[in-house]
């Protein structure tokens, strides 16, 4: 596979004219889409009449004559046409951590008699902080179970009030099969709670039709809504009504304005709103998500395997003894959006490749994540990519002292 | 007193300059500033820069570089200083609702064997929904007592854990004595939480002088952060260590990058933080924040009294007759920076006299709330929104049919 080759594949690439929505600097090759997406050309101008006009002249009146007040709803409902659900079964609102909260106190609460909350060692950490959070607030009455992950099947059983697994593994990329995870989690009456967080818009999801039962996920990745964008929630048609909110704030109120002094909460999944959420980063995260509404996600799907699949063939074919591992599975159909590599100094060699202008990021303790967004990561930029890993430690670049030290974030 | 004497006190008034730092429709007289801030014209450009630039150019790059990882840790010690407290107390994050579960739930913790939140009756209702909602996941542990406010200090006792009051009451702007009440709380081994949502920017808050355990407050109402602001939390410093976040998540890890399955909280007041903060709106917030630190405080409350006053006296000497009730003191030493006024027809009285491009709100089931930001609001617009106020009801244009349906939200 050469550049040319690649050159070709892009320009017969049926997504290739999304690349132009967003604003990507020239000389970067951003691989990174699975931590913070790009910014849509189309926010920057919705935000600006958002602040200046909404706002600005509208003032408080905006809540309902922008709509303010059921962004909330209509963009849960567009997230629910990228991940298999339907009207009403889906709401953006707070961070992934804070929904997952809330949906895993409220699955506790309607699984009397059922003492764990089960996931695996794997797991995204922060969803294994916020249900052990949730646990040590029950005053012993419930527990978190952590087990690897070749051991998570076999201890589903009755105790169990809620099996919590994130999609796709957020090191590997590995996905789950969450139709017969889900399915065997109900055959032991346990609920199957899911994070999106690297699913939409990357890979496949059907929640409805694989009768899903709960579901959290993140807006400011694969869906490009912004720094830190709100999340979404899902929950079935079955459990609506059941599942109670322990964050019961006057946006999730049946009135909110009749101000009573009783909560009662309002039909449906609105009931699972707490605050007054971020109007401002609500506001971009419907951008992105408008633009995910125009997309095929199966041509997402498609092109997301094929760019996984050379990658590795590129790192197979021009990185052989370089020290590297492909930690993603090969297997494209097990696979989600990245491609993730190891390597004994994978810190340093992915600061070089930064400074190379090829954006990754590095995972404890030896993992570097390529993100491989459809949507305007182009198959040269694969190939750029392993050829600045290639180049980068083929001159051993990465043992230059300033890549020693260890940045907060990358 | 006539229209030009309030122009001749605008002429003199020291914070005068400060209205031409917001974008106010001229044809407005905009007194809902206590529900939502207008737009500081140093908004826009600032988000421009945010999404152009640091999103846009800079990518994930810039929750180092351009220092989004800071954010709640930076804005909450500027917030710190306009309320009485001190860097590493306050921190901005989630919304008002999410931050007090938190805190009310990390102190229930903290005060084994006592049983019962305690709140008055006249509490804001989403902070009575949020203690319910709390100890509703508690399965009988703890209860919430809501008393009316004249029976709230004799409930204060041994088996209170946390008392839950909003400093400046939402419907008839009555401020709390809260050293009085915090320390008669203190006493009896009860920690005291309090709700700033109508205080900061409005009225004096000295948090550590008055030796406050807990506060929470809102960003988008006289602050001024924009729709559905981030909120604020307060901590004392003696609590600090003790507190702990039940929404653990991994913003509030000591180490967040270091992806532990093992939760850690961070050392002091980061340990609140939960998921990943709204960028967008959290930026916003830190704009009008950095304008009101060049605010001199003293100077509001002074100018916040005037127009309170002035407002009274112009009810009663221009509507005498017209069914108008003043609901807020009238001793501008126990009054916020709202003036209530009950009316039988109020809500068709606040919709005609928002066709007269007066602004205020209404809230049930009597109630129009006109507050009195003073950082923008002139003594000219006092006048004309009582001038709009005498004339509707003189004319009874509120009797008007397109009056009567009701709005979702005003």
């Amino acid at each position: 596979v050469d550049r040319e080759t690649c050159a070709g594949l892009d320009r017969q690439d049926p997504l290739g004219g999304f690349r132009s929505e967003f604003t990507l600097p020239e000389d970067l090759v951003y691989l990174d889409g699975n931590s913070l997406g790009p910014l849509p050309k189309a926010t920057l101008p919705r935000l600006t009449e958002l602040i200046s006009h909404e706002w600005g002249e509208g003032l408080i009146r905006s809540w309902n004559a922008a709509h303010w007040i059921e962004a909330p709803q209509r963009i849960g409902d567009k997230i629910a046409k990228l991940i298999g659900a339907g009207p009403g079964q889906v709401i953006v609102a707070d961070s992934t951590s804070v929904s997952l909260f809330k949906l895993l106190a409220g699955a506790l609460r309607i699984q009397p008699g059922r003492h764990f909350i089960l996931t695996e060692s794997e797991n995204f950490p922060s969803d294994i902080y916020i249900a052990r959070g949730l646990t040590q607030m029950t005053d012993g009455t419930h527990a978190l179970r952590v087990v690897p992950r070749a051991e998570l099947e076999a201890a589903i059983d009755g105790s169990v009030a809620v099996l919590l697994l994130t999609h796709v593994d957020y090191a590997t990329g590995e996905i789950h099969d969450m139709r017969r995870l889900s399915d065997l989690a109900r055959r032991h009456g346990t609920l199957a709670l899911w994070d999106l967080s690297h699913s939409a818009g990357a890979v496949p999801v059907a929640l409805n039709a694989d009768d899903v039962d709960l579901a959290v996920g993140c807006g400011y990745k694969y869906l490009n809504g912004g720094p830190g964008a709100p999340a979404y929630l899902y929950i079935s048609r079955a459990l609506q009504s059941a599942m109670q909110s322990p964050l019961s704030g006057w946006m999730g109120h049946a009135d909110p304005f009749a101000f009573d002094r009783e909560y009662a909460p309002a039909e449906g999944i609105r009931a699972q709103l707490t605050g007054t959420p971020p109007i401002l980063s609500v506001a971009a995260l419907e951008v992105a998500v408008d633009l995910w509404l125009r997309v095929d996600q199966a041509e997402v799907r498609r092109k997301s395997v094929a760019l996984g699949d050379l990658f590795i063939r590129l790192v197979d074919d021009t990185c052989a003894g370089l020290g590297l591992t492909v930690a993603s599975p090969r297997d494209g159909r097990l696979r989600g959006s990245q491609v993730s590599i190891r390597h004994g100094q994978a810190y340093r060699v992915m600061r070089a490749l930064i400074d190379r202008g090829v954006i990754g990021d590095f995972r404890t303790p030896d993992l570097m994540r390529f993100g491989l967004a459809a949507l305007y990561t182009r198959y040269t930029d694969i190939y750029d990519a392993v050829d600045a890993l290639r180049d980068v430690l083929i001159q051993s670049a990465w043992q230059r002292p300033e890549y020693a030290s260890r940045m907060t974030v990358t």
